[in-house]
């Protein structure tokens, strides 16, 4: 399938004429895993947007959706009705929907953590199973504003998780610099519980996080480990590594990402900053707060995109804070960005 | 005023004799500033204390607490009719209250800030205000699990805030036995609302907390930095320096620190757990979990000590997780508990 | 002035073309007290409605809003800018500055309690203190699913509040249809903290309503019960009186009212039901559920309209549920529907 | 088993003298279903008791508790080895498990629905499963404040549930005196989440939960209904039916009863308050209020007694309001009241 719409579009914003996109053809799209909370939320962004018509929606327990969506099995699909398939699926089963969407000329954002990972030793070492499709791997990553370039036209995306989206756009613009001394990096996250899916579990279970804030896996044990360090070591060789502590909070969405990085000497807090106005003042999904104002939950809930904060620590360690809806620019909207850049639309169609 | 029971009584515990203390004769407490969120707790606790009394208790705006106890203002308090007094009062008034108690013959736990940095000219700096009772610098800490030994019979006691307990608590013993290298110590803390004291506030309003966590004066800004590294430099004079970032969390109370510590070359996880135990383990009101269990908020709320845990972070670098009530292990239990090694009481009297 | 459009466009709103809007010209409007949590959200609707140009805001204590829109004293707010107000002012103050606009020829929407007594006695026993316009009175009530038809034109109009407008939608077809008993009427309302309004109150901090469920002003002594009794009885004059027990629940916004309510012996529960149906069914901003299914307060929150359930009771009596965000339906998002009707603008722009 | 202590001891509560019980045999106690929240609490209860021996605990999944206490499968529990069972277990299991223990002379503190109705066939139509132990009903019902009588020496008993308490709580002292009316009685209940129990459920999820105030099963659909009118009923044969509307409130525990009821003419609103309180002042688990102040979560949360507050409605219909910890004076401390009271124990051991 041929772009649409020229990259320009993508690159002005401005000149972009909606009642073009009108008269253009509409794109068709289905859902795989439609019940859970991601699902249910890209169902909702895909039905506010103008050039998407979905097609089907899978479940393998629920026929309908509140709304009245009708919803089939997975095996039901009609992968030759659609342009695109979002898949919402565990992960495991993901990859293998995702390998029969691509080779039925499908594109695929496969929300999973199935094709994060490059290389599918260190999936069956981080996911403790037999990787499901390591003939698409190294998948394109959809982080757009780290990774835009290798979305446009892309087959597949593999779209990231919350905490790694909050982390990585945390600490980007330092990376991509170069900026990062070999200490320690320390991403200290709170996490709302809708992160943990619908599916029910004691631990997520309203007596058991309401006035509660409690730490899990920390240190080195957290799946996402290896999928934030993947990205950072791409773009920095020489960076530490990852200290990663995530914090369950009483929230139901929302994610904070308090990052403690420490810059190589020759780095001061004013140059740093100035590479994080370089790589975001221009991005249309991402709010960048004023040297010395920290990122906060509220400002992200119920929103698409991100909102970064870069304040002085001690010395030359800085503390970074990112904050985006978990649900959202942490999975949902992100996978729609990555869906629009995939296919030549503006980048925030839908999302703004 | 001597002590009234002897020291082996604290050291051993077990054998003390509760019959013995009904017959022996009661101390006369008074507590100024009532009406906030810790003077009420400790008025409660002390109402469950066997061997107090309250004979009075003082407000400037209300003349009674919601189970009738009277109030009284400051002004009229009876200092000639009390043992001991309780200053539960703003910043820069405690102080002279307490300087006025002390020359009375009164002894004085003093919850606010007035009396825990050792240096006029360092409060002066962090406070922006003059001291009020120079004289009375540097006065007994009273963290009883680091400074028991300078408690006994102290005639006034510096009570430490939430943050700082729970901070000292998760470095105490890296810091004693000088196993913390020179790099920064950062301290990301999540604490609950009833810290900001009950006085309306339009960030301690409902709507303004509910559905976010919001990190504030990160940094080096806030004012305890200076209280905590003045502990840590005394117990570890070559320790790095603090970073300290507190995030208001959704809860009434509660309040958890999560402490990124690195140790010099030399030692590893294991040594260093060893000096927990070493620490923690004869320690009535703390609980140290086992090595690689992070501490939570809900364990430790409502209930009168704190709990501590040792996690692997990577490397050097260790996660220490301390978990306390703000109000009571952060305010006012632990003013019960320095009240009660003052006098030479079982420590734990009213608190288990 | 007169009405910018017929008035079919807002009975058929099918044949209602954008682009006509588009070309007609702009309502130029002013805000009054735009810090409020009314004041905000009316903002933030303005600023999305395709047919407003916001004038000016005002406050007395600020002078920009987060989003950098300047702010200005109400004694500076140039009345001849603007075609319309809305006022989000204290009782008392709201009504003279609607006094004021009205002389000016500029039209008000008043979001106060000031306008919508009928009556300035009743309102001087219930606000205790005098009318501030009592030439004003009475005023067009602006609860448009009831009293759509005094609203085109008018003038100015008296905005509901949240508790009135859950409780007379719950009972509308009821009263309209005469079908009440002479039996009191119950209504148990559990509103979120932010009909408290943004003002710092002690009984509005986190810590006061964090964990705790509480009837306030219960029985005939709450505000609301003439306002909810005038309109009742205006629909259906023999219809039983009010008892009002309005609940605090720890949520930021929502409001559910639960009105327990009997029937004449001649009316069934189905025949009440087709009441309902008859007066919601075509209603854009009413969802009425299907007999037997209670309306909760997240189906209305962030919602621009309100959730309508009818229940079984026992015997004759009926449970009905009404749910709105109280921001919304219940203030600013009702203040919209009114100006768009004032105005012969369709009713629902900028609100779906 | 005879009654350890005579009756008197009971009525006065004052001259007991707790050494005599210190110096009388412990009670050994067993607890079936251990592991949900009413056995978990139940047994952190029990272990405060003075008087208790904790013999055996079970579950038929965990094999300890979180503090360390173990586990053993209901099958093999020894019940010769303790004088009571308390029963945790599912309604439909526990009946069973109360007939084997009363065959084996064991006495039965049964916290299940089994034994609450007191005939077999109301509970088939209620609970639509045959009833596991007929020959045991109708069974002693175990809420002290109204039929304390019955429960000294009771050889089992049935345990109310959280609703059930707090709405005869509320309406006790009215239907003692005869006082009610032929009008419907109104119970809208708000309750915590804890009162679905620890399985994980979807409408107990954090997420469902959070932002929400839901009705469930209102009108007479709740298996409550019977229950409490079965005591209402026998109480005032002559009273009004009953409608009952619970709403689920985001809160862990606490709960609720907002009961409109309508006196007969002859009553006045100071005559009931008096029923009150010849009912309630010397009750030492009720808080009774001034007449017009309702009672609230806040007070009666972490708390093993009841508050009840009577308030003017309209005309002769009154408010009244009883709030009560679900898990404790709605479940497990409750319990143990009644287990006091059977073996002739002072009533509040344990629970004050």
């Amino acid at each position: 399938m041929k772009c649409l719409w020229n990259e320009e579009d993508i690159l002005t914003h401005a000149h972009f004429e909606p009642s073009l996109l009108k008269t253009a053809h509409t794109l068709r799209v289905g859902v795989f895993g439609a019940t859970g909370y991601t699902g249910q939320l890209l169902i909702e962004l895909l039905r506010e947007h103008p050039h998407v018509r979905l097609q089907f929606a899978t479940s393998e327990r629920e026929t309908a959706l509140e709304d009245g969506t009708p919803l089939i099995p997975a095996d039901s699909a009609p992968l030759d009705s659609v342009d695109a398939v979002f898949l919402c699926l565990p992960n495991g089963v993901s990859g293998s929907v995702a390998a029969r969407a691509v080779a039925a000329g499908v594109r695929v954002i496969d929300l999973s953590a199935d094709l994060r990972l490059e290389s599918a030793a260190l999936y069956e070492q981080t996911y403790k199973m037999p990787h499901p499709a390591p003939q698409l791997l190294p998948a394109p990553y959809g982080l757009p504003e780290i990774t835009r370039a290798a979305l446009h036209n892309a087959l597949y995306i593999a779209n990231p998780g919350c905490h790694v989206t909050a982390v990585l756009l945390a600490l980007y613009p330092l990376a991509r610099a170069g900026a990062l001394s070999a200490a320690p990096i320390i991403a200290d996250t709170k996490t709302g519980v809708s992160g943990a899916g619908r599916e029910p579990k004691p631990e997520s279970m309203f007596c058991e996080v309401y006035g509660d804030v409690k730490p899990y896996n920390i240190g080195r044990k957290h799946r996402h480990v290896p999928e934030i360090e993947q990205m950072l070591h791409k773009l920095q060789p020489d960076c530490g590594s990852l200290i990663f502590a995530p914090h369950l909070v009483p929230l139901d969405i929302g994610l904070l990402a308090t990052v403690y990085a420490t810059l190589k000497p020759e780095w001061t807090l004013e140059r740093a900053y100035a590479e994080y106005q370089a790589a975001y003042n221009a991005e249309p999904l991402i709010t960048l707060h004023p040297l010395g104002r920290a990122a906060r939950i509220r400002e992200a809930a119920h929103q698409n995109g991100a909102v970064v904060g870069v304040s002085e620590g001690q010395g030359n360690t800085l503390i970074l804070t990112c904050a985006i809806d978990n649900l959202r620019k942490g999975a949902s909207a992100q996978a729609l960005q990555n869906f629009n850049i995939m296919f030549g639309l503006p980048e925030t169609i839908g999302l703004l």
